[in-house]
């Protein structure tokens, strides 16, 4: 399973990623180019980051429904950033039941259309907003460089959308979810993001502000981590939804959506993992724990079995979660490597000394050796495991900060610039323009990821043009 | 919203299902004929449903993953049943990017084909036995003749596929399957339900043996409401699934698979509902508990709403799923008739002399009138209500249960089967043979529906051919 080694991380970023999402079992190559299969270790921690997403967009007042995935072709038309965006990524459906269609169905690349049409339909007065709904599906866009995770024909997401009666509320719905987003990835999944606003050519196709959480990948670029769209009266007016308001007037809506994918999932890859494979944040992890058992006598076995076992069922007891490595014809050495590859935050080992003096050995995944070993009683062991974790949990987020300060830099001038941007991001002044923004992309293929929410007081000189510019923004190349 | 009488239910039960489906706001109609958008309220109804089985199925040892929705045509062609069961009904991508794919896909009717697929790759040896996995997913077939949540192009649903040693193991878990749909039904939804095989003819489409559970609608027909397949080697021999065994020979794997859909929304609605509307039993229900306030100055609105705050804090302080309905502008009896056709099981009713006499009003959604209102104090209110749910469920249950046993004949001659299936179940011997099956089904619309894992002792006559026969079977009309 994991006897071979993984290509060094930093010798070949990329071919490091591909073995290890296939040799952790978290995904896999399907039949068809450029789709999926998410393995039950991914879709484990797929449920993990649901759980919590969910449970926050049902705090906030938010509903999930289910939107079909078969959409006519003539509704993509009808918005014409959006049909201009997505017709050339569309897989159509020409033929069904054995016929013809009479008009061709498109596979859902995103479900503004068909959820506009919807809101027409069953929004009719003020008292009928905020309608705030939730889906969480897959969608489909024809991308020809594929990627696990990162970008698949195929991809698992949820999308929000949500209409209002003013502008106002949209605009703090789009920032709301951008938080949520931008709190899961903290909290949850230990990476550290800026949440910013796109400049214009990096909007969504359709949107009048798109907003996003950008996190620095462990090769230094840069990976669009969830997104967040005011659409104004874009859709609204392209599907006719309206409200009466308390005047007896008719009204558009203001109309947001936001979504977050499975792309994510590479990014907890990218930014916490080793040479030995994936490191998971604890909160997310399927298995907090892997407990595994170390004997040579049957006799032994029999004392160490049943010690671990107790563990076991203290820690489940304590709303772990654990796993215990009873495979036989597998080495404690062979069982470490498979558990590091699979990114187990934390490991106890338990063998015939620990059973004798009532102790285990805790392994953190993140500090390889001795120095990440440490000899607890067995006793109220699961305060000493929550608070491992914990560390553990704070360790990985302050390492992947530290690395992104590290190479985040803030140039004098572009020969600067284009040696930070060489490395990881460069945060700048920029005039605005998108002439200059499409400068820089030509020239060093780093596009601007995102105009930070938090900006330095004062005023600087563009990092392309000198002119005087009022806003930083970040640069990086990006997945 | 539902201020209009729904169609009597004893006069006109097709016209009444769909009318309550979309006033009680469960589903809508799509754009794509024959598709289905599930609302808020019909998908918090599917969540709990979910939850339910999702838990079954992990304490069993089954996996949750993702296989693509894209699968190659040709790999529907692999499995000689199957492709004469399913071609009719697919959908063909053709078109994908621009341009006209070398090879047509077709969107899922059902995973087995590519789940063989990656099973061939995963299993290797008798240690990655038994494979035990679920996916929660939506699949596409070509209806022509549709029906909001019993008949949809797409419609949602978890498939489980597994792979085992021997035929026993596979045929243990079919059976497995099977009782956790059982349970579920009875249990969880209020519907009793006949657990049992299905005869030659009904198999699924690549089957050896196929399992349902029936169940007795509101207007005497059946409704199979889940369904558990031994696959025997077919798709393991179309795909290669094999292993080596322990002797080192490769052996050939044996297959299950199973599922229910968001076709058992539509048997709740029709076991359970009424003239006024929906029913819903109290385990599944989104609100199981609906307060609504009953005032006429703004003293007396003080004075209950603090009440009704009171109350629900209580209430939901003890896991009770409760929705206070607050709507400015409603009166108390449009607020009644509203929530009973969105069937929540039990309404609380809190007045000004409620708030006086330290009372609430109780009213049981399944007894209309005074018969199904009693007074409670306040004081320990969660407790009565609990209770109260309880009595709902296991009223709901036996009131179905009665249903079914007073529309369920022994007929003694065919003269009597004939009469029998035009308004419920015949419970009669059939000889096994697939001509008088067909002949029934030719004559009286009846289909055989399943022949019950219970047996009588004993043999009788063919109800139709009038030879000797060993198994009793159910026939009916069905959906």
């Amino acid at each position: 399973m994991s006897e071979l080694k993984l290509p060094s991380r930093s010798e070949d970023f990329s071919e490091w990623y591909n073995q290890l999402v296939i040799r952790a079992e978290l995904a896999d190559y399907a039949p068809v180019r450029g789709c999926m299969i998410v393995r039950p270790y991914g879709w484990a921690l797929w449920e993990n980051i649901q759980r919590f997403l969910d449970r926050s967009f049902k705090a906030t007042g938010h509903l999930n429904a289910a939107f079909p995935l078969l959409i006519p072709r003539s509704f993509i038309d009808k918005e014409k950033s959006h049909v201009a965006g997505f017709s050339p990524e569309l897989a159509v459906v020409t033929h069904g039941g054995g016929e013809e269609l009479e008009e061709p169905l498109v596979i859902r690349p995103t479900s503004e259309t068909i959820i506009g049409h919807s809101f027409s339909k069953w929004i009719h007065s003020y008292r009928d907003l905020p309608l705030l709904i939730n889906q969480w599906n897959s969608v489909v866009r024809w991308e020809l460089r594929t990627k696990l995770f990162l970008r698949t024909l195929e991809f698992f997401w949820q999308e929000g959308h949500t209409a209002h009666a003013t502008l106002e509320e949209a605009e703090a719905e789009t920032r709301q979810m951008l938080n949520i987003y931008r709190d899961f990835a903290v909290n949850e999944a230990a990476i550290p993001v800026i949440p910013g606003r796109k400049s214009a050519s990096e909007r969504f196709a359709g949107a009048d502000e798109t907003y996003s959480i950008e996190a620095m990948m462990g090769d230094g670029k840069a990976l669009q981590s969830g997104t967040s769209h005011n659409l104004g009266q874009n859709f609204a007016k392209a599907f006719e939804i309206r409200y009466l308001d308390k005047n007896g007037e008719l009204q558009h809506c203001w109309t947001t959506s936001w979504g977050l994918s499975t792309r994510f999932i590479g990014a907890i890859i990218m930014v916490h993992g080793d040479d030995q494979g994936l490191i998971l944040p604890p909160r997310l992890a399927p298995h907090q724990v892997v407990i595994v058992p170390i004997f040579k006598s049957d006799e032994e076995k029999l004392q160490v079995m049943e010690a671990a076992r107790r563990v076991r069922t203290e820690l489940v007891a304590s709303d772990l979660r654990v796993i215990l490595d009873e495979r036989e014809g597998a080495s404690p050495g062979f069982k470490f490597n498979d558990w590091e590859m699979r990114g187990v935050p934390l490991r106890i080992e338990i063998g015939p000394k620990d059973v004798q003096k009532g102790t285990v050995v805790l392994a953190r995944r993140d500090k390889p050796g001795k120095e990440g070993k440490s000899f607890v009683p067995q006793t109220s062991l699961s305060d000493a495991v929550t608070q491992a974790l914990d560390v553990i949990q704070k360790a990985l987020y302050d390492r992947a900060l530290h690395f992104r300060e590290a190479n985040t830099a803030d140039p004098k001038n572009y020969e600067e610039f284009q040696a930070a941007v060489e490395k990881g991001f460069a945060y700048s002044f920029w005039c605005g323009s998108a002439q200059c923004e499409q400068n820089i992309k030509e020239g060093t293929k780093a596009t601007l990821r995102c105009i930070p929410l938090d900006q330095p007081d004062g005023k600087g000189s563009c990092i392309y043009c000198g002119k005087q510019a009022s806003e930083k923004a970040y640069f990086a190349k990006a997945y």
